[in-house]
């Protein structure tokens, strides 16, 4: 019998349908062997004259800008999607609104060697990388025009990611997404009625049943969600209640970084490096402390076509079993 | 500058980057052969016993259940995402909510004919697919277990169709789905504040500026709304305030037929029959007839491959501006 779940946050029901379902072992992709040809990659060390010039880096002491000796770079995105010089210039056309497309996006290279994947760093490495996410995410918020910044990263052409250097980008937005917005909003109900955090409920019990829990160490846990839209679908949330990002303590960056490598070596050795998104949601800037609401990570793998049904409708269909899928990655030995 | 524009029902806004812009003529599809042994197309004429029993079909008089003679065809979807069988059984598990998969999942068959596309029929052909609909939407609201009926229709691969033969789908679904639900308390929002419709305001809008209208007859305007997610999305209303499909009169159903295959044509010339999804808006079963929502038709081209920054934030970045596909799907020659 399938079975229908909802997202205790979204109120969005998702079909689990064992009837189609796959075992995990089917949604395995086989690599693709790199064709790139390093002169010719824009993120490369020695490259660094390919990108518009650098926002920030983490270099050794001595080397100069927009030059090697770097191990984290911040650029400018070449083809941006929102422009970051004039007015945002709010208007009405009849009964519709439109601003300017104010707003910046930048590219954060995340190491300087083209085959080193996030997992395969040393948490260190990645700690660094989410450091960098910080440190944007603190100088951007200073301009008043932005109400969010929103930092993801496509892993594989299949999940959009046009370069295959490993990078993550960010963006500055003049306006809030909606499935922030609607997170914002159910979660808000949530407090209202119960006087205490979802997220942190959610935690509670995940640490309790056990059944969808990947990971977890002193500062975090990761977990296949109760009602995810699609297979494999993750998330990360530190245990202690953060409603903004930037705000994680110095050790708890480092206990992410751990949380975040084992998790993702789950994923990429127990399907074989799928395609996958990984967005962080944080609180907006016109507010960064809230009570109701948790930052957290959200991993998506790309393993199954979405259908139009899908989109117009707001309404998933899952093939696999949330509790299957985190027994699956809980077995991988990493 | 890039746009942002929000859509006026949803709230939601959408990057129009014109930086990145492609003309329409860059979104042309090449057409694959079909490859199908039309032996074993289980839509075909003569191969009915492929099928589960028929449910409901037109067909000529004489001819039998299950047996040729008939030029719709509506039968139970083989691999169905729920199940008619069995309660709700709706229960807790601590703070996260399920129930059953009970709903139905049923396959309208459009045509015997393997390549007629339900663009290339004639108007009073795709009347009697208008009219499948509506009778399977009747006969399946007098289940009381059911709160949404949903019609739509995958067309290509890439669209999410797994058989080529034309066909639709239908699903009664035990819940309103969350797309659904925005709509309407976004609508009702509107309603409220204004004391009008606004699906009635965007009608006399568009049909005032002219710009992003496709198509406009008796009954019906086609049209690509102010803030599309993708490149070439469409919306059919109908001028009149209907909240529920059932309830479009005999000449609406002319003139729905009609304006149907106009804006498709207009779609398959113009960019060389692109995959694409189409789907009913219509009201839930429990409240029929809503004084601030209309049914309507939304049709979307495949064109683009979706991020999962879109899916992951509700934020989309669409690199055509809608009033440029409009004037272009205007000009296509029928």
């Amino acid at each position: 019998m399938p079975e229908l779940r909802k997202d205790p946050i979204l109120g969005r029901w998702v079909i689990i349908s064992t009837e189609r379902a796959l075992r995990p072992m089917d949604y395995k992709i086989a690599k693709e062997e790199s064709k790139t040809d390093l002169s010719k990659c824009p993120f490369e060390a020695g490259n660094e004259k390919m990108t518009p010039p650098e926002i920030m880096s983490y270099r050794s002491p001595g080397t100069k800008k927009d030059e090697p000796g770097w191990w984290i770079r911040v650029v400018p995105n070449k083809f941006p999607a929102l422009r970051i010089e004039g007015e945002l210039d709010k208007r009405g056309i009849g009964l519709y609104d439109m601003m300017n497309g104010v707003g910046a996006h930048e590219v954060v290279v995340e190491t300087p060697n083209h085959n080193e994947e996030i997992y395969d760093m040393p948490e260190k490495g990645i700690e660094e990388i989410l450091w960098a996410w910080r440190d944007r995410m603190i100088d951007l918020r200073k301009d008043k025009r932005f109400k969010y910044i929103l930092v993801f990263k496509n892993k594989g052409p299949q999940a959009g990611a046009s370069i295959e250097h490993p990078h993550s980008q960010i963006m500055a937005l003049p306006i809030v997404p909606l499935r922030v917005t609607q997170e914002l909003g159910g979660s808000k109900q949530y407090f209202e009625y119960k006087d205490r955090c979802i997220f942190c409920d959610i935690i509670k019990q995940e640490i309790e049943d056990r059944e969808r829990l990947v990971e977890e160490n002193e500062g975090f846990v990761s977990f296949v969600p109760f009602a995810p839209r699609f297979p494999f679908e993750l998330c990360i949330l530190p245990k202690e209640h953060i409603s903004d990002y930037t705000q994680i303590t110095r050790s708890g960056f480092s206990h992410l970084a751990q949380i975040l490598k084992r998790t993702l070596q789950r994923l990429t050795k127990g399907l074989e490096e799928p395609p996958f998104n990984l967005m962080i949601h944080t609180a907006p800037l016109d507010d960064l402390n809230l009570n109701y609401y948790h930052f957290h990570i959200e991993i998506t793998p790309r393993l199954t076509e979405v259908a139009g049904f899908e989109w117009a409708t707001g309404f998933y269909i899952n093939p696999t079993k949330p509790e299957e899928t985190a027994a699956y990655l809980r077995e991988v030995k990493l």
